[in-house]
């Protein structure tokens, strides 16, 4: 039988956090040394520094402050967002220096594999949006160490396997994230939760603080989907940028008239407007290298926030009923339907741009793969750990006790909440 | 007689949006490319990409969150700014390229021409100010086309005629934002408001909020007025940023002064600090060409601060008493006057720099002019949208539900308010 | 006796604030001119500008908001947190080019006078969060101009007296203002004080904006250490900005841990978490010079959150109990005993560099006769200040009106507190 309490996290989530640390600092002593070769690819510092900031600013505050609509979960939104961060940025940069640490022995950083990391950190912070509430920081933890690793094989995989460019195997993180997310939520499902839980609401304040999440996000997309891209061809850094920007300027359009729409009364739900106008800057990321044009962007935009938001308005609380998936923060329609779209929009923006038949075919039959393998392996991943999350060994919070501060912080001097 | 109820918007809202966003797609797909020549005028992607992001900033996260101090429209604040902003951008981006249209049948856009349209975004946003709380979005969205279209006009007669640089036509955006959005407050006058709307109140939550946008407004404001200052010129921008900063400081501290001496009791208004801070990077923006020394940027903040706190305090009640223009977020005394007193300075410093009499006197009949033609127009098409959004097709607010999210917005969850 | 109401701010603010202000502008016009040329020292404009600008934002909103956690105190907490950086910036710069000034007979100024102007400005603002809540704006101005002065004159002992290098003695800032502002607090301490303030409170909206200007500074927290960095070198700059990063990283978990590990419940203080991850930054930013490896940084992160955790937990309340020291921001165990871990790291980093002993205790005494000369003028300045301070002429604000806004501040037209 359950605790009448809640369950302490003393004896779990220190120890974790100090092991893992030290076991960081250790692995960085005899393994990981700062590039001092400054100028690689012809990108300069001072050229990706401060699109590297935009990235950092995306992944610490927007996701942060996105995850603080819910009334009583403010401090475990911004405050657990922000450990899996920086312990996910961490491990990503171990796992994605693997390769070089085989063959040299050691592992060089610069500031692109920080932004990297920061991109493998990104795709565990929209995981953990879906279980967000449900689980306690120890579950977070083990989550993003696990899909950071999950993804890591993955673009491994489509590098090694199917020849993908690197930036194309990282933009799928929205995908793999997606469905990791999913199949996670699916088997840590508490029955009785077709009910929305005691505290899963909001307020108008928590409300302005979250759109205040989502737009450092929307204003920071174009660095997200540019800082990557190669500097040597002279343009297609400009055309990512203006591209991400047009798709979110119509995704945001899009979605609040699809949303005025399917309101009986005509009124706006500012949730739809949050996390559909950000459909745009997901298709967009994963469409990217195909994308030329800037109406092909528009169009990608504007069908990215119709699925998006028809996907939020009608398949949340399907996936709810029919699959038993919980999803907190709306993730298949935010990060989910738009990531397959932009995968389906670069295909036949490929096929099209083709001059004959066969490298068509070749085209389409390494994309469709590399998508099968990435959602195989997401699926995979999700199983694998939320088996894990089961045991009991790690005290899930109880039902009474989910989407509440109460259970993880204190203050010592709370002004009474009036 | 009006209805009871707050009419629907389903039936405007949404088809306008939809029409609107196809209409744009469209036009891009058939006239709007990416410029593939990267460096042009000197200016490099990298050079110009930070700042382009602080414009991005103060126009998405700065003019949203300045416009939530009003305690239940924080919604409507951010979410409509946003919708304006993406959507008048858009539209900037069209009108500013027809020249080019004209002479060789497409519009190349770069960085520098999305910069240019989030300025003409700025100053709709600018108007929108004026009439926040009393309008539906549909009107706000009909406000931000007549008002870019307006001002690009005036950006083309100015330059056209008399040959006005186009960074210092660009810059009379604030006036030109001031006076269409007063007389438009003029035409759609309320009866019976000369007592404040019943919604029409703060709290310190919100005017945290409020003051975030603003402090997002001012720390990113060097950026504002550098980022179009010509490269070629060394050391042009560096004026302009320094120029930026003195100013600010001068007219935060110059504000707080003049705030806390018009009080009876000596204390500080927050919302005079707020926009008053603001004066000096209005006036600086106007008067920049002009500007070589701190201390005359530091001047003109001064002067600006003072006169910009007068205004609002005994200016903002008098023009709704005398006038019946009610000015919701002050624009007048944020970026009328500073406005027109950066037109002054610039003629005064200018006329002094000047050799002779007859070169004094060109400039200043061509200056005077510049002013004369921008505020006729910007007061003609105050007119003209005045009484286009007169017409009850656009089912305006009621009184009682002006100033209240409500009548827009809808949130599944809420939690209930205490 | 104290008067039963609070005293009137009217005839010593304003009249403060207007002769400051134009004192300011009255030295800029005879004495500040804008630096023509300007490439120096190898750093360009652009490459120089995006660091700024992050700096800029730690300094008004990263500092602003990490000061609004007091419930009832958030306008003061950022509007006088702006008040005192402009002000404190306009009289650096003329501080820092009095050197110049008597050489060439003018200052010149350039983006990098700017940064380091803004960095003495951080220091007065770690000193006022000492005394944040129990001083009025007059206090705080009074602070900010003979901290900053203080400030100035060690650095240019350090650099004069014992050829410390420009950047390592403005790193101490964090020593500076932490002993500075420790002492004014003991000597302006108030009797009866041993119990908390009536109004020392936080809430969960306002403990959520402290959490966004926390993060602010924590994300640009690698340029506020890398702006500065010399440029020549290639990779110092890169090495600064990862060490930064790993740092901060590394303390956010180790924060979290000691302070789940603290708690009788195994819960986290949100607060610990906040000021603790801070320390990261501030000991790296100290021992910045020395530290080469990942590791080093990592480790000095992962000692500083430790030694701040267990300062801010035990040592607080012993510090005012036993000392009479209340320190509302806890900066003794944010920047103080992290700055000193810094100086110690770098002492050690340093002599295992060295080759021969001789060497080797020659920097040890240099860097020791540094940290006295250091800690002996805050203390005296802090005197100083205390002392002119305690005279009543300032109008002090009464007990039962510290923490309070209303003292300070009005709004027309306040929602009734709900």
């Amino acid at each position: 039988m359950a605790p009448q309490y809640a369950p302490s996290l003393r004896s779990c989530l220190a120890p974790m956090l100090l092991v893992l640390q030290l076991g960081f600092i250790l692995i960085y002593a005899f393994y990981i040394e700062i590039e001092s070769n400054v100028k690689v690819y012809g990108i300069t510092f001072s050229n990706l520094y401060p699109e590297f900031q935009d990235v950092n600013v995306m992944v610490i505050l927007g996701f942060g402050y996105m995850c603080t609509f819910l009334v009583r979960y403010g401090f475990s939104g911004t405050g657990f967002n922000l450990l899996v961060a920086v312990i996910a940025t961490q491990w990503a940069i171990i796992l994605n220096g693997i390769e070089n640490w085989y063959y040299r022995g050691k592992i060089r950083i610069d500031l692109k594999s920080l932004v990297v990391a920061e991109m493998c950190a990104a795709s565990a912070l929209i995981s953990i949006g879906v279980v967000l509430g449900k689980t306690n920081p120890v579950h977070l933890i083990l989550i993003a160490l696990l899909e950071v690793s999950g993804f890591v094989l993955n673009e491994w995989l489509l590098q090694t396997l199917l020849k993908v460019p690197p930036l194309n195997s990282i933009m799928l993180l929205h995908i793999f994230a997606a469905f990791f997310g999913l199949m996670l939520t699916r088997i840590l499902y508490r029955k009785g939760s077709e009910q929305p839980f005691e505290k899963e609401k909001v307020d108008n304040k928590t409300g302005l603080f979250s759109i205040l999440g989502t737009l450092f996000l929307c204003v920071f997309w174009p660095s997200f989907n540019s800082v990557l891209v190669d500097n040597r061809t002279p343009g297609r850094r400009l055309g990512a940028v203006l591209s991400t920007y047009l798709a979110l300027a119509v995704s945001a359009v899009t979605a609040a008239a699809v949303s005025s729409l399917s309101s009986p009364e005509g009124k706006l739900n500012p949730i739809h407007l949050q996390s559909c106008m950000l459909a745009g800057g997901v298709s967009i990321g994963v469409s990217m290298p195909a994308v030329h044009q800037p109406w092909e962007a528009m169009t990608i935009g504007f069908t990215a926030a119709v699925v998006s938001t028809i996907g939020f308005r009608y398949l949340k609380s399907h996936m709810l009923l029919a699959f038993e998936c919980h999803d907190t923060c709306a993730v298949l329609s935010t990060h989910g339907l738009p990531g397959l779209l932009g995968w389906l929009a670069h295909l036949l923006l490929q096929i099209k741009d083709c001059d004959d038949h066969t490298t068509a075919i070749r085209f389409a039959v390494f994309h469709i793969c590399s998508l099968l393998i990435t959602i195989s392996l997401s699926l995979c991943m999700g199983i694998i750990t939320g088996l894990l999350l089961k045991w009991n060994f790690w005290r899930p919070p109880q039902d009474k006790k989910c989407f509440d501060d109460q259970a993880f912080w204190k203050f010592p001097h709370l002004a009474v909440q009036k």
